[in-house]
C-alpha cells in the first residue's frame, strides 16, 4: 500500500502550496481521492499514468476537493481515454460535471459512470475480489464523506518445502492457498497450519478530510493501519476551527489515539503558519505516531 | 498598454506549459482575458494583485479557457473581496458558475455581475471614459468571441510655455486641453493647435482566440496597434485546423497582413512541436512584424 500527496494545503492553490488530492495505491488499483485545481498538473509531476486512474472518490463538493476533476475529465477525453472512469462523490456532481460538459460541447468518449452519495451512515460503495471502499461520514459545512479503503485477506501463502514433503499434486494448491486442510490417498488429514505460512496482513487507510472533531468516527476507523486526518488549524486558532467545521491538529490526534491506529498522517494545513512541523509538535503530544503530509510526499505503508 | 501572459498553450495545463489566460493592463484596468485551470496560480506568480482585477472576459467555454474560473471566483471570497466582480461570457457561465457554488453552499460575499453573452455580431460590452471592449465574433466549435480593446483618445497635452505667453487663467485649461480655442480679451482668437500638443495615440488590441482561419473578422480589426491571435498548428497540419476549427501560424498572419496591424502576437499552441520559434518562421513568410507568447511574458505595447 502506497499513498502519494499531490496536495495537502487547504482553501486555494498557491505558488508552492496544492489543494487537497492523494493517490492510494492499493492492490495494484490506483485511487484518486479528491481532485482540487491543479491535480492532472501533480499528477504528471509526481510521473503516475493517468490511464492507471479508473475510480475517483470526491469527500465534497468545495472548490479545494473538487474544482481540478472537470479539468482531469476532459484531459482524459483528450488523452484518447477509452476505459470506463467511476466517480463516487456526493449527489449533484453529475450534474456539474454533466452541465460543464454541455456547455463546452465536449463529451467523453469513454463510459463516464457517477456513483452519487448522500447517505449519512457508512455505505459499502466499491467491492472486488481485492478491496472494498466505504464512506465515513464527516461533520463539514456541506455534505462529507472520508473514504475507508480495506485490502481483503490475501490467500495464505504455500510452504513449498511442506507440501513437497507430502508429495501434494498441484491441482491443491489453490485450496490450500485458500486455508482448507488435505486427506493424504491414505486417509491422513495435514492441518492447513503445516501446509501454509500466515499472508501478510490486509491493510487499511481511512481518509478523513474536512471535517470537525467527530468522536463518532471512532469506531468505524479503529484499528486501521493508517489515518489520514485533516488538521486545519492548531489549538491556538480553536475557535475557528468550530465555526468552519474543520479540526486542529490536538483534535486529529485525540482521534488517532481513541481509535487505536498505527499512524497518524495530518494534511489540509491553513496556510497561516509558518512551519507544518508545529502541527506534529502539538499532535504528538497525544499520540506518537505522527507523520506530516506534503505535496509531493510519498508514504510507503 | 501593457500584456501579460499567463498561459497560451493549447488543450490541458502541464508541467511547463499553461491554458491559456492573459492580463491586459489599459488605462489603468487590469483586464483578465480567459482562465484556463491554474490561472489563479500563474496570477501569484506574475505578482498581479488579485484586487486589481475587476472584469474578467472569457471566450468561449472549453476547460483550457474557462476551468481556472471557478477556483478564481472561490479564491476572491476566500480573501475577503468586497468589491464587484464582472464576468463577461457565453451565455451558460452564469448557470455553471452559480450551480458550482450552490453544490459548495460558497455564495460570494461581493457583487458578482455576469454578462452573458450570445450575439454572433460584434457588440460593445463595457464602456467607461478611457477605453471601450467590444467582441469580436469568431469560429470555433462552440460559440466563442474574441475582444476588441481600444483606447479612447487621450486630451491635448497643453503647451504651458505658450499658455503662458498669452497669460490665459488656468480656469480655461481643462477647455483647452478638450480642444477648444481660446479667445482674448482682446478679442484676438488663439487656435487650439498654437496652445497644445498631440496627445499620445490611443492604442488598440485585439485577441482572437480560439479560432478557425476567418478573412470576416478583418474590417473589425484593420489597424488595430496589437493581434494576438491564435495559431495552435503549422501549415503542415492544416488538415487538422479546419476539424478542431483553429488556426495555422500561416492564416493568423495572412489576417495580420490583411488587417494591417502593427504586431502580430502568436499563441495557443499545440504542445506536438518541439519548438515555439517554427511558429514564428511560419508566420514571417507572410506578414513580418510577428513575436511569440509565451507563458510569464510581457508585452510592453
Amino acid at each position: 500500500m502506497k499513498l502519494q500527496i499531490l496536495g495537502c494545503y487547504a482553501a486555494t492553490p498557491r505558488t508552492l502550496t496544492n489543494p487537497t488530492s492523494q493517490v492510494l495505491e492499493i492492490r495494484n488499483h490506483l485511487f484518486l481521492i479528491d481532485c482540487g485545481e491543479g491535480t492532472q498538473v501533480q499528477l504528471r509531476k509526481n510521473k503516475i499514468r493517468f490511464s492507471r486512474i479508473n475510480h475517483i472518490f470526491i469527500s465534497h463538493l468545495h472548490g479545494d476537493h473538487f474544482f481540478g476533476l472537470p479539468g482531469l475529465i476532459s484531459t482524459f477525453r483528450l488523452l484518447g481515454r477509452d476505459k470506463e472512469l467511476n466517480v463516487y462523490g456526493p449527489k449533484g456532481i453529475k450534474e456539474a460535471i454533466t452541465l460543464l460538459m454541455k456547455l463546452g460541447d465536449s463529451w467523453t468518449n469513454y463510459q463516464l459512470v457517477f456513483h452519487e452519495l448522500k447517505e449519512k451512515r457508512p455505505v459499502l460503495i466499491y467491492e472486488d475480489d481485492k478491496v472494498t471502499v466505504e464512506t465515513i461520514p464527516l461533520d463539514h459545512r456541506v455534505y462529507t464523506n472520508g473514504f475507508l479503503f480495506r485490502e481483503k485477506p490475501s490467500d495464505r501463502k504455500l510452504n513449498v518445502e511442506a507440501v513437497g514433503k507430502y508429495n501434494i499434486d498441484k491441482a491443491y494448491f489453490r485450496n490450500i492457498k485458500s486455508g482448507n486442510d488435505v486427506i493424504l490417498d491414505d486417509g491422513t488429514l495435514v492441518p492447513n497450519e503445516v501446509l501454509t505460512f500466515d499472508p501478510v496482513a490486509p491493510k487499511s487507510y481511512a481518509y478523513c478530510s474536512d471535517t470537525a472533531y467527530r468522536p463518532e468516527l471512532v469506531p468505524q476507523i479503529t484499528g486501521v493501519d493508517v489515518l489520514y486526518h485533516e488538521s486545519t488549524f492548531l489549538e491556538t486558532e480553536a475557535h475557528l476551527s468550530g465555526k468552519t467545521k474543520h479540526a486542529t491538529a490536538k483534535e486529529a490526534a485525540a482521534i488517532a489515539k481513541a481509535a487505536n491506529v498505527g499512524t497518524l498522517i495530518l494534511g489540509h494545513y491553513s496556510t497561516r503558519y509558518k512551519s507544518i512541523d508545529l502541527f506534529k509538535e502539538e499532535a504528538t503530544e497525544i499520540f506518537p505516531e505522527v507523520e506530516l503530509a506534503d505535496d509531493g510526499k510519498v508514504f510507503n505503508l
